[in-house]
């Protein structure tokens, strides 16, 4: 069987990282695909765990070699996903998941029409406002900047397969972990497996 | 929302009834619709958590009066959904699981082309023998009787949305909520939602 691609996408802000972190604590059942990205590092933050930090010479060579899936320029920094792992893991049979920025879900959508596409939702525009501004990293311009983009992405959330509105932490992180099991369980995986698996003869 | 219609299905033998006791145990957040049946009570069960278990002549008078969403006469006995309840439930918004033969399921999908359904299957065709056998409330003639009806209900899996293969209990059980939860999860959900919900406006 081939591994699975997961999506998790959604506006920025609405706290993407901290449920894919807390997944992937909770949950080792799946391979995380760690972006590049040219944005700089915050707090607490490690090269190779949340991205790869690179500089944008760095990041303009990866896209001129095609080794990326996808990127975007997003608020002034650049943001990809690197091709070698990805194609790795699904050739392997094991299961991934990304977490990107809309523009870059797009891409991938393109590429993996098979792929389960999860938009992380904020309960409110005005909850996304105070997400953002208490993370403190940006000032007014940029919070402002980044909420007329979520107000177009919001837009985007019906070309996606599933919507988990990121109300707590722990119920977002339970709703993911389970589409991700449930997806595994759905009928096309088992068409074409051999009988064998259902018969004693 | 109007509700959502589970539907824990697979050949008779395989652990429908107990993967929808232990999922019921752990998790409160789904209506059970308790079926009706002129099997004989088996130890353990009770009237009205189990089945209903009425006689023939009760069961023909339920069918006659359209009580039923759907029956179907399984290795002498009779077995049914009375409708009423699944209808009352649905209708306030509210999710039910039903857990009924495959002859009964190939019903409830003409009348709900819209219902989740969920194939039980076992690791085995021999591990379902022995399964039965171990039950030990049949004798040899009724335990070939179903295991040759197992094998030609095996072949309905494919009209079925997910595969659970009961291999352990506890597996099982996580695997059907969460079906259950990433349903709720579905995009389709959404479309048709007030955009309020999604604006500070």
């Amino acid at each position: 069987m081939k591994g699975k691609l997961f999506v998790l996408s959604g506006p920025s802000g609405v706290g993407k990282g901290t449920v894919r972190a807390a997944l992937l604590k909770e949950y080792s059942d799946i391979n995380y695909s760690v972006s590049a990205t040219t944005r700089a590092k915050r707090e607490g933050e490690v090269h190779g765990r949340e991205y790869f930090f690179v500089s944008v010479e760095e990041f303009q060579e990866m896209i001129k070699n095609d080794e990326l899936l996808e990127w975007a320029k997003y608020c002034g920094n650049y943001y990809g996903t690197p091709r070698k792992y990805v194609e790795e893991k699904l050739k392997a049979g094991e299961d991934i998941i990304l977490e990107i920025e809309i523009q870059g879900a797009e891409q991938i959508r393109k590429k993996f029409p098979d792929g389960v596409f999860i938009f992380l939702a904020p309960p409110s525009l005005n909850e996304l406002r105070l997400r953002i501004q208490k993370r403190g990293t940006e000032d007014e311009t940029k919070i402002s900047e980044r909420l007329e983009t979520a107000k177009i992405e919001m837009e985007k959330m019906y070309n996606y397969d599933y919507v988990i509105i990121n109300d707590v932490v722990e119920n977002a992180v339970e709703k993911l972990k389970s589409i991700i099991i449930a997806e595994r369980c759905r009928i096309e995986n088992y068409i074409g497996l051999k009988e064998g698996d259902f018969n004693d003869g």
